[in-house]
């Protein structure tokens, strides 16, 4: 399959997520042209589910009335693990049935075109990276922060993946030795404790020992309804129960930060959803105390970011696997 | 000053620790000719041991019957922090009264050749990854492992220092929170609990509640004088007591390798003295222990390693500062 040709003028991307698909067709600057979406219905199998990327890939060329010589090639971004190298995709927790999928090369063989696939979390790192809040940033970490804990490292202006594409892998860091069990096998993972779900465990724990909290009467379910969305806003209307989580989610995140900088010293960790939606609650008290985490010199360099592209990642994190793929080629 | 010349066949290394200094004179391939060796006596001054470092390169250069025009550059290996680009260092703690010393230049004038500053973790790194048990890995990652736990990280096939010339500081990842203090200001860093005096701390500490310690008696003075060396001395007589220390070592270094697998994706580990020194004790413990830390994909391909240089890192590690200098010039 030939390399993406970085004369045509457009960029296919396909986000793949275990409940709906995005086709979008953009330029190398990330503006999309025009989106098309559908239920993934994984239960379909990977066969089928292709064949729907692949008509809407044709849906949204033919709406910009591009040939496939306009279109420099196709970004992925979808579920890990996966190998970038083979394109392969090994069994994503999100599509269940998706064992050893050669996603590379089935879209190469329909939309005769070179096709690159990422898993999410790094996907959303080059987004970040190429459009969002960690632009011309030399070092940067992104890291997901809502159903689990991702996360994907530019490193010296390029993306790291590791031998294995798993590096970054920032949510199964252990910061609290015999700490919760986490969904991974370990116990005291980062996500154990900072995922949404990790969240709203720890504030029903709470909430069950301190009667009268406010997040019993806003979950809208009683106290098994505990969501991260409800701590949030118990904790803007001051429920000091819901006060305490946040401070402590906080805590436990400057610790896994503090981990990171202490490994990679990037200048930048931009983190997305949970941190997008509740900065106004969680900003301040990270930066406050990773102040204890690390050298005065480092944290002096380091900042702590929302992410910058919200809802649009998905899309943009397609495009810009192909951009990137086109530029490292280019590059090398 | 001029770059390093890469059609001079010799190298000068300069080693510079807390009590002695080393200067040798190597070729390219780390072979030694001439290596000479005087007590750093910090407290004279940065200018007086300078002196004595310009000194000795003039002797290693002279018994080698080399002038300058033969020799590439100057490495040199230093206790940090320190900028690589400036070449000034920074307060190194083993170097008391040496703040915002200009190494780079103060060399450089004196030897009329390039000199190029790296801190003493990431040197080793370098060297173990040039001539020692990480060659002809692509994504190597060094920790020292002695009265400290410093590292260094090859990505990529580069040295990654971060902006700050601070990355790779594994030791100070917390892995207890609220663990014990470390001299870091910190609490349950991996240093806290599996450098040399921490191993020997938890040694006292159960030992003082274990009566008939075998580590009392081979310590030589008793409780207070216990060692990690005391410790695996008497792990190796199988003391119950040491061995149950050993073992709680092996699984603490496990914990933070497993952070570093998971956020690095390494494909080789290469640990100094401790690990060399007691690897017969401490090695399968640690790779039993780490598989629970990762995924068995990633497990699989790690490799976990003692240095490969022994006492030699030191001299070679100084010439592996230079060689990389030179070899990196050539390839930007």
């Amino acid at each position: 399959m030939p390399q993406p040709d970085r004369n045509a003028p457009y960029l296919l991307g396909h986000d793949i997520g275990g409940t709906k698909l995005a086709v979008v067709i953009a330029d190398w600057n990330g503006n999309i042209l025009h989106k098309v979406r559908r239920p993934t219905e994984a239960g379909r199998g990977p066969e089928a589910v292709v064949a729907s990327l692949v008509d809407m890939s044709r849906e949204v060329m033919a709406r910009a009335s591009l040939a496939t010589a306009d279109v420099a090639g196709v970004g992925v971004s979808c579920g890990g693990p996966l190998d970038t190298e083979t394109g392969v995709v090994y069994a994503p927790p999100n599509l269940p049935g998706w064992d050893e999928v050669p996603l590379k090369a089935w879209l190469e063989n329909a939309l005769s075109l070179p096709a690159f696939v990422e898993n999410d979390a790094n996907a959303g790192a080059l987004a970040e990276w190429s459009f969002g809040a960690g632009r011309d940033f030399r070092h940067m970490v992104y890291m997901t922060m809502s159903t689990g804990i991702g996360g994907g490292i530019i490193l010296d202006g390029r993306l790291y993946r590791g031998p294995n594409d798993t590096a970054g892998e920032v949510g199964h860091m252990t910061i609290v030795r015999d700490g919760p069990a986490c969904g991974c096998g370990k116990r005291g993972c980062l996500e154990s404790l900072c995922s949404g779900p990790s969240i709203a465990r720890r504030a029903r724990e709470k909430a069950r020992g301190t009667p009268g909290s406010l997040m019993v009467d806003l979950s809208g379910g009683g106290l098994a309804a505990i969501t991260a969305e409800t701590v949030m806003a118990a904790a803007r209307k001051d429920d000091p129960c819901a006060r305490e989580i946040v401070d402590e989610t906080a805590r436990y995140m400057a610790t896994g930060l503090g981990n990171v900088v202490n490994v990679l010293n990037p200048e930048i960790i931009v983190i997305g959803t949970i941190l997008v939606k509740a900065g106004d609650l969680l900003l301040e008290p990270i930066r406050n105390y990773l102040r204890n985490e690390t050298w005065s010199r480092v944290y002096d360099t380091v900042q702590v970011v929302p992410a910058g592209l919200g809802d649009a990642v998905g899309d943009l994190a397609a495009i810009a696997v192909i951009r990137q793929a086109a530029q490292a080629e280019g590059s090398m």
